[in-house]
This record gives C-alpha cells, sequence and structure tokens, in this order.
C-alpha cells in the first residue's frame, strides 16, 4: 500500500456521531464547501443547504449539511439564453446525483483533514417535504443526501469492509461461490464482533412475524443486521415517485419539447 | 481559506484526458480501490470494474475504471442468512447510488494524490449491455459510473465553478433574480473564456434546426455550452428503465413480498 496524507486521510475515515461544543468558525466551513464546489460536475446541478441550529440538527452536531439536486437554477440560465431543458428528469438523475454525491463527498474528506468528523445518514428524500418548507426550497430543487458534521468527541476504530476480491473484478465477474460469499461475510461479521460494535451501539434490529430470535451481542454482526434492514420492510416505489413529483420532478415523464423561438 | 495537503489536492482537481505511456504499477492500483472501499457506505452496493486495455480504454488511458451498483452480490448474502430483498429497487437505488459516487469519488481524490489524473464520463449506463457482455455481469449488477484514469501529460488550469452564494444556502433559498443568475454565469463563462477552453477543445455543439449561429469562439462559453447539450436533444427515460429492466432492475415494482421461513 503507498501512503501519503491525503490516503491517510481517507483511509482513515469513520462515521462520527458525537460531537464537542467547538463550533467549526466560518474559514472552516468555506473551506469544506469550497472543496466541495470543486468536485468534478456533469452540471454543477446541486446546491448546499447548512443548518447551524444544533437543537434541530441530528446528534446536535454543529453543521448539517443536505445536499440537494437543483435543476430550478440551471433552468433559470437556460431561460436566460433563450433554452428550454428537454432533457428527462430521470435522465438529468443520472448526472445530478452524481454531482450531488461528489460533492458531498469532497466536503466530508475535506472537513476530516480539518479534523471534522461527520455521518451520512440514509438519504434526505424522506425528509424532503420538511426541509424544503424549512428552505423555503422552489420547485425542482430535491433534498438527497444529508451529512451531519462537528469536531469529534468520540474516536472510534475503523470500520471493516469487504474484501478486495469481493471488490474489485477485472476481466470477468467471478463466480461467487459459497466459499467467496462466507470470505466476505466473515470479514465483515468478525470485524465489527471484534470493535463490539451492536452492543455498544445497542442497536440490534427486533424481528417482526414468527422468525424466531437465535442472536445475542455475541454473534449479531453485520451481515445478519443489514438482512434484518432490508428483509422486514417492504417498500414501494410510488412513496418515492410521489416525493418527486411534489419537489417538481416526474421520473416518468419524457423530456419537454422544443418551445418555438 | 485554511489548507492542507488534502484540501491543496481536492482544490487543484482538474480533468485529464492525455495520459502517459507509464502504466501504474498493481500497488498504485490497490491503493486507489481500497481508498475507494473505504468510502462511507450504506450498504457496500457496489462493484468495481477495472479495465486496462489501452486500445479499448477512452483516450488510451491505462485504467478505465466502471462502477457498479451491484445488489447480486449482497443477495445472495442475504440468501445465506435465509432473507428475501424486500426494498424496492428505486428505494435501493437511492442507497446504491451513494455506494458507488462516493467510492468513485475517493478513488479520483486518492488517485490525484498519487500523481494520477481522471476524468469521469458521463455515465455508464449508455454502454451498459456492452459492459455487461464484456465482464460477464450477472443479472442486479448495473454499470453506473465510469472513469479513466493514469499519469498526466497535461496539466490545465483548475476550471471554473458557481460563485458560493450560488452553491450554499443557509435559512432560506434565495430569490434568484437576473442579477444573481448573471454573476454566477458570468462567472462560469468569463472563466472558461479566459482558458480559451472550447477553441482549445474545438467543443462548440453545433444548433440543431433553425436557430442562427451568433457565437464565434470569442463568447461561447460554459453556460451556452450547457444550454446547448441540454436543450437539444429530447430523452425519454423509458430507454433508461429499459437498460435497467434488462439489468433485472424494476425501479417502478414494489418490494418482493416476504417470503416464508
Amino acid at each position: 500500500m503507498k501512503t501519503n496524507p491525503v490516503i491517510e486521510c481517507i483511509l482513515s475515515h469513520k462515521s462520527i456521531r458525537n460531537f464537542s461544543d467547538q463550533n467549526p468558525d466560518q474559514e472552516t466551513v468555506e473551506t469544506i464547501v469550497r472543496a466541495g464546489q470543486q468536485a468534478p460536475f456533469a452540471g454543477q446541478s446541486y446546491s448546499i443547504l447548512l443548518r447551524r441550529d444544533r437543537s434541530k440538527n441530528p446528534w446536535k452536531a454543529p453543521l448539517f449539511f443536505i445536499v440537494c439536486w437543483d435543476k430550478h437554477k440551471f433552468e433559470l440560465i437556460m431561460n436566460e439564453r433563450g433554452w428550454t431543458n428537454l432533457s428527462s428528469d430521470l435522465n438529468s438523475f443520472m448526472m445530478g446525483m452524481q454531482d450531488v454525491c461528489y460533492v458531498a463527498q469532497n466536503m466530508v474528506i475535506a472537513g476530516r483533514s480539518l479534523g471534522l468528523g461527520s455521518c451520512f445518514i440514509g438519504t434526505a428524500l424522506g425528509r424532503a417535504d420538511k426541509i424544503s418548507e424549512e428552505f423555503k426550497l422552489p420547485s425542482r430543487v430535491l433534498p438527497l443526501v444529508q451529512f451531519a458534521m462537528g469536531y469529534p468527541i468520540e474516536e472510534p476504530p475503523v470500520r471493516p469492509r469487504y474484501p478486495l476480491e469481493f471488490s474489485l473484478i477485472e476481466e470477468k465477474y467471478p463466480d461467487m461461490d459459497k466459499d467467496m460469499i462466507h470470505r466476505a461475510m466473515k470479514e465483515m461479521d468478525d470485524g465489527y464482533l471484534a470493535q463490539d460494535y451492536y452492543r455498544k451501539a445497542n442497536a440490534k434490529i427486533p424481528l417482526i412475524g414468527d422468525r424466531e430470535e437465535k442472536f445475542t451481542y455475541d454473534n449479531y454482526s453485520w451481515t445478519e443486521h443489514i438482512c434484518r434492514k432490508m428483509g422486514q420492510r417492504r417498500s414501494d416505489p410510488e412513496k418515492l415517485l410521489k416525493t418527486f413529483k411534489r419537489r417538481g420532478f416526474d421520473l416518468l415523464k419524457k423530456g419537454n419539447k422544443p418551445s418555438s423561438n
């Protein structure tokens, strides 16, 4: 493995959920946002929302960032130039999600390099209406990813990842036989168990229905946890599609017809 | 602005499309992939494809990475544990796109820190079938983002970005009046013109239909360019939805019903 300060910073990443009372100064905040802006972009179709009210922020973090997919301001530019956006929302989204995520990940890394920890929280879509109301977002701006940030008062170990053979593929996707699957599961499960992660977090997901609980914190680990996350709640895309719609996006609609000029 | 080697690395990012004959050694490649793996994750639902055949790679780059959304291997794990994935594909995608993009952006930054340049190429979805055939991808693995990487033989300037006021929003989304829009357009357009970017790249997009060409490389810049990109081709989500379907994903379908155990 090669190393340098950037690699060290990236490899030392872990989620932080306990923050000190210190508030990052304005210079620090702007540096982090500038680092986000400099991410590679498809169309710069993002906006970064920032909330500094600890009482409202997850884990009372001093900073809570919500990165939105923003077609509104780009369409204002198109309008200024006499153009109409003909790209369908689903097509645009495939670029916009990249704009959003690259910005967010740059901010997370830049933050860590300045001593700040952070934690992503699933997706912002479930709270899109509330966030939109709070920040008075216009139509065509959709909260997508979110993370809390601040100075850590915890220094947890780096969490495990899949083995390299399970992540990097050259030439041909491997036949993932039981041995390979078990090696990947073991790497994750032993890693989290060695850190006693789920016991410390008291994070066991209760079983629904008639499944019998066979796990204690001595053997409950990552693969069981994430199976319970994905295996117990049937989700319906309709709800998400409606969220997109309320924010002015229709993922199933063709792009606009060209307007006559 | 604060600075350190990580911030410097991030802020010096630019796309690289001209690569030297030097091939990155295996240690370098593995370091970059490890840096990708250590990105924050929702479900590690990604796989990284790597092609080293320069003759097939964009810009004859020594490395071409395609990061896929991969539910296949996770569902094998669920199966081993006796679970069925109940999450709808659209819901899963909102997490999976984050897994994919955070990995990719970590790799781009780690690469830069090791002296390698890179360039993202739109989305991999348009070539999903070909890539799947080449790497023999199983169903439920979808090529999503792609980038070329190698040692640069060019050192272009850092490209412009929107002003901070156009990207960072606190409390309330601003009323984007004409002045604000024009400031953002000017920042981008003057920035690219000062670098003579489009002339050097010979990248003016021809007008379709009866629009009259009023731009030369003296005034053709970013906003006009991206308007022509988004304003001349009406796209249809149906094609994308079909691509997802051929790869085993149905973005409109409810999650599976729970299986009896």
